[in-house]
This record gives structure tokens, sequence and C-alpha cells, in this order.
């Protein structure tokens, strides 16, 4: 494994003393990046990484239409949403014609962690209860109650019941729909036996941190009819899914779900603080009875601003038909890959968002780590971390794709 | 009461639909901002408005500095905390400089909120308990666990013991240091009875939403030992009260005690969405044995660069200073108001942040309106909102206070 430069080395020294123990870098070998263009990473060297892993630069690294509306309203005002101002209600309004109807309430905050914090407290009031159900290695977000729910962190409170993640491939896909709202189900009726009846059901609509799980099975749909049977909410956490990521605006648009709230946040600003819940009014209208929410940043006119500048470029791009069409020739090649490495187990995902299962955690590093080396970016998931996890930016093309898979498959010979 | 303009009646109506009933407004007449620079903001008519309300802002509206830093680093790179990257690095180095040395470690987060969030949890993975004191009217930030102990917004959760803020003008300052640590212990006592021994005091270092209570008395050492000598930690938000508001660095500077741990954020970036934890290193070894924090745009590159170019330009104005000049001169003009104003019962406060409480709420409300049809914007604080909260952007002079005291003088022979 090479060594980091000496500049470097002093460099992570002052970085454990100042930041502490609490913050981790990717790779054997950190990688030292000072600029980014498109797909790509640039390195202090100047040796370039091809990014198949960032998904919150959506648009690309230092996207140009991105980084002009920043600054024309940096440069004009940046406020709060005590003023009148028409970015925050633009916003609101580009983000409510991405939805069906029903879901016509913006509330802006400025990470995806606030806005499934906020969603559970919404959930909470509206129906006056406590238990929530998420799955069982899931990731929802950094603040206290959302790390109560997210046992991929931390083990989960009592008012929080587990259930597996969808794993229905090769299953008929109603006998799947229904395995699966019977977990939620009997995760509903557990939280009522303990005292403390579900107010939601919270679910990541790819499944990243439980292995990326893409399912065509309509297991949103049965697991949300199931929750409300029991009186209980559904939240989709399209934080990973959201903004054309898997080739629809929405990932749980490949059902004909229509979710009681929705959060949303890393890719919204491409790097840029904003994330949001857009939920059914009358929740909103319970909430606001009882309690206030002001967010100091959330929606201020310059996060605003950015947000649309976002909007416009995944849609001058044609962001849902491109990630179709490169989401495919990705697909083709990493089937390609799996017929030819029998390292590789399974292969789940859609759109631009892939898991390629391996046998061990331990391989899946080394491959991560020995793609790293060869200049291409990508990194792990799963329980096991056995999962290879990949989301580029989605300027990415098919010329991208085919130079990841030759990488993986050189990964795949050396490492297997 | 001047009607909105037609345009205006509309952006409303678009607003009131788009972003539900949780949001907002300031003022009878709301006041619709379209540019900002230093301490103006002008409407869309061209009105321009004196800020003397909006701490965010630290280094004024639009600083030229600022958004210089902002838009090169968005031009070359914006990433997160698992590469290496030196701007995190130095921005942990720099506010390391700005506190006593058990202070070491930094944690970056979006927002204030997401900083006494995290603070908690530290808290309570350290002592290995829950129980929280804080005072009566606090506002602490937006997520459930900070609704739970912020009584301005809601009621305080059981876990949750509420003391009376300082507020012990003309007291002997030993006698009300010692009167206000009592509470402390009596609070942390009734926690044991409950079975959830304190884990921390939280405390807002200038008690802006308990009305402005800046006292001469050590309350704050006082309180400290109180609540260590029951097992608990002293959090700091300095939210408030940080980046040389008062005329010192943090608020908490003009005793002699040293908070275990210190959270900020509003002013940090002047608008862009930055915050952080600064703690004793030996508390996030605890927390980081069990628990990964990471915060996606937490301490990014960007927000990194953009958080270093306010503490060059606080720097360059030598902001302590400036504000204990300035804030003298505004201390005195609001003082010989209030010998001329009976309806102005006390002023509290110290540099740029101050209280003016007035007889009723009423009177208050009525004086906030008077003023922004004036053309001056401040707000009102406390419990019956009989405060005025006046916190300008920091590049406020002697003249900018010369014009608000006008304002406020005709105000108060108007509305009295």
């Amino acid at each position: 494994m090479p060594t980091l430069s000496a500049d470097d080395q002093r460099l992570l020294a002052r970085r454990q003393s100042a930041l502490g123990p609490s913050y981790r870098l990717f790779y054997d070998e950190p990688l030292h990046p000072v600029r980014g263009e498109g797909v790509w990473l640039f390195d202090a060297d100047g040796r370039r990484y091809l990014d198949a892993y960032n998904n919150v630069p959506v648009v690309g690294h230092a996207n140009a239409a991105v980084n002009a509306a920043l600054i024309a309203q940096s440069q004009l005002l940046n406020t709060h949403t005590r003023y009148l101002h028409d970015n925050v209600v633009q916003l609101a309004e580009r983000l409510r014609a991405l939805f069906p109807a029903e879901l016509d309430t913006s509330v802006f905050t400025c990470t995806g962690s606030e806005a499934n914090d906020l969603a559970l407290r919404v959930a909470q009031e509206y129906t006056g209860r406590q238990g929530l159900i998420i799955t069982r290695h899931a990731y929802h977000g950094v603040t206290m109650a959302l790390a109560q729910c997210s046992p991929s962190l931390c083990p989960p409170a009592a008012h929080v019941e587990v259930i597996d993640p969808p794993a229905f491939q090769g299953m008929d896909a109603q006998a799947a729909a229904a395995a699966f709202a019977q977990r939620v189900d009997a995760a509903a009726e557990a939280l009522e036996a303990r005292g403390t009846p579900v107010s939601a059901l919270l679910l990541d609509t790819v499944f990243a941190s439980d292995g990326v799980h893409i399912d065509a099975a309509p297991i949103l749909e049965a697991a949300a009819q199931a929750v409300r049977k029991r009186g209980g909410l559904f939240i989709a956490d399209e934080v990973q899914g959201g903004f054309a990521r898997t080739g629809r605006w929405w990932a749980f648009g490949r059902e004909s779900v229509v979710p009681d709230m929705v959060t949303m946040g890393k890719p919204m600003g491409n790097g840029h603080p904003i994330a949001a819940l857009v939920l059914k009014t009358p929740l909103m209208e319970v909430f606001g009875k009882r309690c206030r929410y002001f967010n100091t940043f959330g929606g201020n006119t310059v996060s605003a601003a950015v947000a649309m500048a976002v909007l416009d470029e995944l849609e001058r791009m044609d962001a849902p038909t491109h990630v179709r069409r490169v989401g495919g020739h990705l697909q083709q090649a990493l089937q390609s890959l799996a017929a030819q490495h029998g390292s590789i187990t399974q292969i789940r995902g859609e759109g631009l968002y892939w898991g390629v299962q391996l046998q061990s955690g331990s391989l899946a590093s080394a491959v991560v780590n020995h793609l790293r080396q060869a200049g291409v970016l990508i990194s792990t998931s799963g329980p096991l971390g056995d999962t290879l996890k990949i989301r580029p930016p989605l300027p990415f093309e098919t010329e991208h794709a085919d130079l990841l898979a030759g990488a993986l498959d050189e990964a795949l010979r050396v490492r297997a």
C-alpha cells in the first residue's frame, strides 16, 4: 500500500488533533482532492479520479450553472423565510410539481437529518403515537431521534421495531409484496403489545445502507397499506433515492404508492446544505396548531436559488431519461462482470444506484481500495460491508461506466 | 396600517399555499427585501431599512470578502470530510485558538440545532444519564430532542427540569450567583428523585429567548460548579452569544468558567449553513467509542472556507473592540431613552445584544411595527413578548445606533 506524502501525514496528524476521534476517512490511503469537475476529482498531485461514489454533486462537481446561481444570489441577499421573498415560494412550487397532487406542502431544512427528524415529529403529533418501524440496517440521520432509529449507527430505542429489508429477487412479485407487508404488520402488532403503537413506517426507498434493494415487486405500496391499517403513516426517505437517481424523479415512483411524507436532502443543493420535507397539508396543519417550526437557514434566499438551479440542470439534461440510458448500460456491464466473476454473488439496483454484492466484506474492502489506487472511487454498503456501492454524479456517461467496469474487472481478477 | 402591493398579496397567497401553516412572517405588513448591503436591507421598491435585528449576517449583508471565499472554493471543490482536505482542519485550528486550552476538539454540523442535538447525545453517552436542566423560556433548536427542551416552542419532556433565568440586576453579585446555583442544584435533585439524574445543564449564555439576561454576576461559573457537583456537564449554547456579539469572542467569556461543551451556529457562516460543537477531547473519545458521527455537509470544503472568511472579517474589524465601542454608545442612547420614557421598564444586554423591556407585549409589538414602517428593523423577545430585541449586524456604527435610538424615541412617543 503506498504511503501518504509527508505533507499529507502532517495534515492527517493535525486533523486527528483538531477534529477528534469521531471523524473517519475513506480508504487505506486517504484521498486528498483539491479540485472537482463533472464526474472527476483531482488530487494535490494533479492525478484524476473517476467519481463513481458521490451522489451529493448530482449535476457534477463545480457545476457552472449552479455556481452562477449561488454567486448571483449571495451577492444580492441571503436572508431567512420570515420576510417575503420569491425564491422559497418558487422552489416550493417547483417541488410540488414533481409530486402527486396530495403532496403539496414543503418545509425546508438544511440537512436530510433535519428533514427526517421533522417527519418523525409530525408523525408523532398527527397520530398521537410514538412507535416506529424501520429496516434492520437502516440509516436515517444523525440527530438523537434518528440515531435511535438508525441501527447502522446505534442500537434502536424501545419504541422502534426493526424488520428485515426486502430481498425477494426471483420471487413472485405479489408474494414478495405480501411477505414484506406481513413483516410491517407483525412489527406494528409488537409495538402495540409494548404500549407504543406505530406512528410511522420510515423506509429509505432504495434501502441503501441495507445493501441497496430496489425490487420490482410493489413492496412499498403493500407496506404503506399495512402500516395505515394499523393507524400509522408511511414516510419515504428519498435522501438517497431522490432527484432522478434511479431514473425516476423519486425512487418511490417505481410503484403507485403515494407516501404521506417524503424527505430529501443530499443532492438537493449539489453540495450546498439544503433539504426538505414534502407532505400532505393536513399533517402540517395538525402539527402547526401545536408547534412552531422555524429553521434559520432552511429555505433562505441563497439555498432556494441553488436548489432551483439544480432542478434546472436536472431538467436541462433530462436526468430521468439520461439515468435510464446510462444506467442500463452500466447494468449490462455489471451483469457481464458477474458472468465472469464467481466472486460477485448478486447485483441489485436501478438507474445510477447499484449494489454489487461480493463473497465477503474483506474482498469488498480490498476491491474498493484497489480501485482507489487505480483512480476510480466507490465505497461499500450493507450490514456485512460486502456490497460495492456505486452511485456517481449523474453526468456519468457510458464511457465512464465502461471505465468503471474495466477497473472493477481488473480489481476482481487481482483481489478475488 | 399600509396594505401590501398587489404583487406581494399574490406572492403571500402562493406562499401560504406552497409552504403551509408552519411558516410565519415578521410584522403586520410583511417586509419583502430583495437586496442587502452591510447593515441595510432594500425592498422591492428600493426603500432602505436599517437592520438592527439580524445576527446571522454578522459581518454585514452581502459581505464581499465572505462572498469571494464562497465563490473561489465553490468553483474549485465542494466535498465532505471523509477525504483529506486543508479547509476543515484549518477551521478547527482557528476555532481552537479562540477557546481555553481544554476546549480543543471541533465537530462541524450545518445548524445550531444539529450542534445542540449532538451536545445532548455526547452528554448522555458520557454521563450515562438522561436528565437535563434548562431555563424557563429557553430555545435551543428544532430537532425532536431539542423541542423537548425548548419551552418557548413546546412543553418540556419528563427528563427535563426547568429553572427561572437569572434576573438579579441590583443584587449583590455573589448572592446572585449563589441564588442561581441553588436553582440548578434543586433541579438536579428533582431529576434524581424522578430517576433521571442530570446529564447536563444547557444554557443560552445571553438568555435570549428568556428576554436577554446578561448579568455582571458570575452565575455561569456558579451554575457549572453546581451541576458538576451533581455529576452533570455544562453546555454553553453560544448560537446567539458567540462570535463577538457581546464584545467578547464568546459570551461565557464574561466569567472565568470553562464549559465542557460549546455550541455555535447562526453567525458562523454569515448566512451560509455551518455550525459547530467545540468540546473537551475526552468527551468525544467516550462518544466515539460507541457512536459514529458523520454530517454530510458539515465542515465541507466550501462551508469551512466561508467560516474562515467570516473569522478573517471579524479579526480585520477587531470585532470585540468595535462591539464594545459601538455597544457602549448604543447603551448610553438606550439609557437616555429610558430616562425620558416611563414605558421602558428595564434595559438589559451587552455589546450589540440588547433587550429593552416595555410595559406590555402589546406595546412592544406596536413599537416593532411602527419602527418597521419608519425603516428600522427589530423584533421582540421574552416570555411575554414585552422586550424589544436589538442585535444588528456587527458593522453597525454609532451613527446607526443614533438613527435607531431616534426612531425608537419617536415610536415610544407615538405608541406608548
